[in-house]
């Protein structure tokens, strides 16, 4: 995967230019071609708030074929499917997840191309983009505000990595179980049930991805209490 | 997973509450609970688009403990994650995606917890919530709006299917096949490239998932290269 812009065909609502380009810069996107616009002003600016230089930034032009000319591929995003073998223009439509999945499989451009805010894309439109993708939404209400169109498609698209606090080690890991098993022995906990009872908590913390600093925090309580019990 | 609600916590734009609802409906939630909001007006109504019912039917609490007590689990969304073993309030914070494997595998009932537009939730607000998301974005512009952010994480935990698409079985994928391998001899394609160039569309529209239709429709080309052929 490369390059992803994004295209908006007519919006008519300056705020959503604004929104559109805020979440485009969360998630990294930076180039935005906007096809006929209504006129931008304080809406757009207050909305996209710190990515006003991507508005700035944003490549003007009056009519479709020039937005997605300089793109090798297309991506078109509908709120309509249909499962009808006949709607050629809408279908087969691909996730999120799915588009993802193919842009990471090749080089080269990409636009994805978000619609008006009442009627969407042109069917002639969606003929132009060699991909369709649809968010699967609740069939009660499947219109979404393009700029929450924009942020699941971008948040999928995007690559960074949540930062990762350090997990437990195998060792430290196998360490913190050991010090419970001593504790309970201290306590006097039933012998016949201890096996099983370590067992639960390896789960547990398993389950729990423990970090480092929580099994440090574990031996801390563990050792307060074998303190205790030594004081009698 | 079962019942999932949302906590909007002091916010001061009614569009957001709007973009907020609205964004629940398309992904199928319909619990929101507002703490303290302000005036809830016509921009809000305007935002909400089809979704003021959830706006109308929102629950106000005066307090965040009201709000957040009548869930079995609260999920505290933060934009700002630390990865310094000392700061247990944001860490270990689980991606959007990660969050949803976690639900999937419980029962009861869980409130996504959003704060407010400007400083997110307070540090006593998100102790009392047992998970923290974060959702990764650019290290440019961490900072999303409330709606971008419920609608990634909603789309997450939302389970619509999207329609599909009946695929060609193995027996019409075969058969397809054979008829480009057909009108290739009757076309006087080089024979010793058959076989490779057969392979070629084998991989083609296996990459592309092919449709029935798809499968059908093709066949049809073939067919008129084929009468064309007779025709001579």
């Amino acid at each position: 995967m490369n390059r992803v812009g994004v295209v908006l065909v007519e919006p008519r609502n300056e705020g959503n230019i604004g929104s559109v380009a805020r979440v485009m810069k969360n998630f990294g996107f930076h180039e935005l071609t906007l096809v006929n616009p209504c006129r931008i002003g304080g809406s757009a600016r207050a909305l996209s708030v710190h990515a006003w230089d991507v508005v700035e930034g944003a490549r003007r032009v009056s009519t479709f074929e020039e937005a997605i000319s300089r793109y090798d591929l297309r991506v078109g995003s509908t709120g309509i499917t249909s499962t009808k073998g006949g709607e050629h223009v809408r279908t087969p439509a691909l996730t999120p997840r799915e588009l993802r999945d193919v842009l990471a499989a090749r080089r080269g451009s990409t636009a994805i191309v978000l619609g008006r805010e009442d009627r969407g894309l042109e069917k002639r439109e969606l003929a132009e983009c060699e991909i369709i993708t649809k968010i699967p939404t609740s069939s009660e209400y499947t219109s979404m505000n393009i700029s929450h169109a924009a942020a699941v498609i971008l948040y999928e698209l995007s690559d960074f990595q949540p930062p990762r606090i350090e997990t437990a080690s195998r060792f430290e890991f196998d360490l913190l179980i050991d010090h419970f098993g001593r504790m309970m022995e201290e306590s006097g906990y039933p012998p016949h049930k201890q096996d099983k009872t370590l067992l639960m908590l390896r789960r547990i913390f398993g389950r729990s991805n423990l970090t480092r600093r929580e099994a440090i925090t574990l031996h801390g309580i563990l050792r307060q209490a074998e303190w205790r019990f030594k004081k009698g």
